[in-house]
C-alpha cells in the first residue's frame, strides 16, 4: 500500500478521536482508582464518571444524568433494555408476556427477543416497507394488552433508514406498552432527543462515534424500573454491576460531547459527500441502484445493489485497492448468511448478494469518493465479466 | 499533598502498566477496525484478539485459546459462569436446579446466585472456618444429584484466604456437578492452572493485574456448553455477543503476559513486603490482630482488626495522610453494610468494624510500609482516644 487507505465503514466502527484519547489516558495511568473506593483515587474516578454521565445525557437530551446507565456497549444496552423490561413486566403481571420488534433490527435486538421466546414470551416481528420503514398501522395492529415492550430501532445499520420513532412510541404508550429504541447508529449522527421522541429506553454505543470500544449506555427514563442482567456489587444504581470501565466511560463522554458539538456541521458535510457519491455511482456504474429511503436516511449511509456481482467479492477486491467497505452489518458478514434486513425489504437473492454498504465520516473527502467510484467501477466491471450473469450486465 | 501518595489498595484496582498502554494505543487510533469486518481493518483487529486470547489462556494454563471467552470484566464473567451453567443444565434436565456456593464469595457471585433463587433454583451457601476456609466435608454434605454447579472462589478479596480449589473441584465432579472458581484475585498473583485445578469454569479480571478496566475473561473448558447471557451478533463463538473491546482485550492480554512472566518474583517480593508490614503493625500497634489464614494467603493481602476503632474512620484519616487503603471489598464500602465475609468468619460486630485491608503490589516499598505503620499507629491512637472504648484500648 503506497496510497493512503480509504475507510468507508464508519457504521461498523470508528477511530477514537485524539481529544478522546487525551482524556482517557490519565484514567489509565494516575487516576486508576476503583470508583467504589472511598479514598482519593476512588473519588477521582467517581467524579470522572459523573462528568461523562452528564455529557452522554446531554447528547440525547436526557433531563437527568442518572437516566444514563453505562454498559459494555450497544449490544449489552439492547439486551438490558429488552430482557430487563420483559423480566420486570412479567414478574409484576404474568399476563404481560408479549414483545414487539421488527424484522430489520440488529442481532443485538433480535437475538435477545429470540431468547425471550425460549423463556416463554411471545414475540411479534413487524414487517417493513421496501424502503425499510416500519408502518405505524402495523404496530397498531400487533399491539395487545399483553404487550410489555415495543423495540424499534432509530436508524438502520445497513440501509440507514430512519424510523418514525416518535409516532411509534406514542402508539406503544397509548396501548400501555413501553418503548425502546436502538439508537446505536443514530445518536451522534442525527438529532436524538429522548424527551421529544417520548421513548422509555434508548441504546447507544461509543465506538460508532469516535469513542472507545467496550462502552455504551442505556437511557432508562427516570422512574422506570427494569431488572438488571448482570448482578454484583451494585454499581450503576444496581442496574449494571461490575467495576466501571472508567477510561472507557470518560472517553465515551468526551465522544458524546464532540459529536453533539459538531452535529449540524457533521450532517451537512457528510450528507453532501454521500449525495455526491451516490450520484456519481449511479451515473458512472451501469445497473447500480440505491437502496433504502431517499428522504428518511442517515447522513453517512449509502447502500447500493450492483446487479450481477457478489458483494463479498466486491469487498475483497476493494480491500485489495485499499478501500474498506462492507456488505452490511459487520456482525453478519462473517456468518455468511444473506442480510435479514434486505430480505425483510423484499429483495431478491440477486439483489441481496449484489449489495454494498458505504458509511462515511467527516474524515472522508471528495477525492476519496472519486477514487472509490473509479475503483468500484473497475471492480464491478471485472466481476461482471467473470460472472454467469455476464451477458445480462456486462457492458 | 507534597509527599507522594501511597496506594495500598491493589485488590480494588491497579494502574495500567506502561507496556500495556503502549500496546493498546494503536488499537484506539489506527487499528480501530471492527473484528467482524472482513477488510484490512477488521483482520488486524481479529489478529490482535487472537494473540491476546493466547496470552490470557497462557496465564491460567488453558490448553486451547478458544477456551477463553472475553467479557467486560470479572463480574460479567461470574454472571456468565453461574447463570449460563444453571440455565443450560436446567434446560437439559429440569431436576438439575441446585447450585452451591459459599458465604464469602464476592457479590459478583452471590448476587447472580440470589437471582437464581428468584428464578426457582435452590442455592446452598456453605459456611467457612474462622480463617475463611471452605471445608471440603461441608461441600460433600451439601452436594446432591440435583446439583448443577459448585462455585467457590480461588482467593478471597477481603482476607486473602486461598481455598482448596483442586479438592473442592474433585468433590463436585465425583458427584456429577460442574465446578466454577472466581479467580479474579488469584490469577496473576499466584500460580493458577485450570488443568491442574480441574475446574470447568474460571473467572478473571484485567484491572486487578495492571490491565485496563472493562475487560475480563471466563475460561470455559473445551466441550462444555453453557448459555450466553448477552445475545446478538455472535462474537466470542456466540458465548458473548457485542463488538469486542479490542484495545481492552489487547491490554488484558499484555497484562497477563507481564503477570505470568513476573509471577515468582512478584510472589517473593510482595509477600516479603507484606510480612514485614504485618510484623511491624502487630508489634507497634497494641490491640491489633491479623485476620485470615497465615499459610493459605494471597501474597499481597494483609487484613487487620484494630480493636476500638472504626475502619471507615481509619480509611478517611489515612486518606488525609495520602494513604489509600480499604475496609474490605471496594464494592461493599459505599453500601456501608458490615462485611459479609467477616460475618461468615464468625467475627463480632466490633471485630468487623475495626477492620482494615491493605493490599500491596510490586510498586510498594519498604519505606512506604514504614510510613504507613507510623501513620496507622498515630491514627489508631487518635481514634481510640475519641472512642467510647477508650478506657479499654487507649494506651
Ligand atoms: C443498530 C445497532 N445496534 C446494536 C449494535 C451493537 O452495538 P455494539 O457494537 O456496541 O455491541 C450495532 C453495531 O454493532 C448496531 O449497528
Ligand atoms: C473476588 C472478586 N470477584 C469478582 C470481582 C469483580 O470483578 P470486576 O471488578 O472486574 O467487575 C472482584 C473485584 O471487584 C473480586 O475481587
Amino acid at each position: 500500500m503506497t496510497e493512503q487507505r480509504i475507510y468507508l465503514d464508519s457504521a461498523a466502527s470508528t477511530p477514537v478521536a485524539d481529544e478522546v484519547i487525551q482524556e482517557m489516558i490519565p484514567y489509565l495511568k494516575q487516576q486508576f482508582g476503583n470508583p467504589s473506593s472511598i479514598h482519593y483515587f476512588g473519588r477521582e474516578a467517581t467524579r470522572a464518571i459523573q462528568l461523562a454521565r452528564k455529557r452522554v445525557a446531554g447528547l440525547v437530551g436526557a433531563a437527568k444524568p442518572q437516566e444514563i446507565t453505562f454498559t459494555s456497549g450497544g449490544t449489552e444496552a439492547d439486551n438490558l433494555a429488552i430482557k430487563g423490561t420483559a423480566d420486570y413486566a412479567r414478574s409484576k403481571d404474568p399476563s404481560k408476556n408479549h414483545v414487539i420488534t421488527s424484522y430489520i433490527e440488529h442481532d443485538a435486538v433480535l437475538e435477545p427477543c429470540r431468547d425471550l421466546e425460549r423463556l416463554g414470551y411471545s414475540v411479534t416481528f413487524l414487517p417493513v416497507t421496501q424502503e425499510g420503514l416500519v408502518r405505524p398501522e402495523d404496530l397498531k395492529g400487533a399491539i395487545t394488552p399483553s404487550t410489555a415492550l415495543v423495540s424499534i430501532m432509530h436508524a438502520n445499520n445497513e440501509v440507514g433508514t430512519i424510523q418514525p420513532v416518535k409516532e411509534l412510541a406514542r402508539i406503544a404508550h397509548d396501548a400501555g406498552a413501553l418503548f425502546h429504541t436502538d439508537a446505536v447508529q443514530a445518536a451522534g449522527k442525527m438529532p436524538v432527543d429522548v424527551r421529544d421522541l417520548g421513548v422509555d429506553l434508548l441504546s447507544m454505543s461509543s465506538h460508532k462515534i469516535n469513542g472507545p470500544k467496550g462502552v455504551g449506555a442505556l437511557y432508562i427514563r427516570d422512574g422506570l424500573e427494569i431488572m438488571p442482567i448482570i448482578h454484583g456489587g451494585g454499581q450503576e444504581s444496581a442496574m449494571r454491576s461490575g467495576t466501571e470501565n472508567v477510561p472507557g466511560i470518560v472517553g465515551f463522554g468526551k465522544a458524546c460531547e464532540l459529536a453533539g458539538g459538531r452535529l449540524p456541521e457533521y450532517q451537512r458535510q457528510v450528507s453532501a459527500l454521500r449525495d455526491y457519491l451516490i450520484e456519481k455511482v449511479l451515473s458512472e456504474i451501469p445497473h447500480s441502484r440505491l437502496n433504502g429511503s431517499k428522504t428518511n436516511r442517515l447522513a453517512p449511509n449509502a447502500h447500493f445493489t450492483f446487479f450481477g456481482v457478489n458483494g463479498e467479492d466486491l469487498i475483497i477486491k476493494l480491500d485489495e485497492d485499499g478501500i474498506a467497505a462492507s456488505t452490511g452489518s459487520a456482525c453478519s458478514v462473517k456468518k455468511q448468511k444473506p442480510s435479514h434486513v434486505l430480505k425483510a425489504m423484499g429483495f431478491s437473492y440477486e439483489e441481496i448478494t449484489g449489495s454494498l454498504r458505504i458509511s462515511l465520516s467527516m474524515q472522508n473527502t471528495k477525492e476519496e469518493m472519486d477514487r472509490t467510484v473509479s475503483a468500484l467501477a473497475g471492480v464491478v466491471k471485472e466481476l461482471r465479466s467473470l460472472s454467469p450473469f455476464k451477458s445480462k450486465y456486462y457492458t
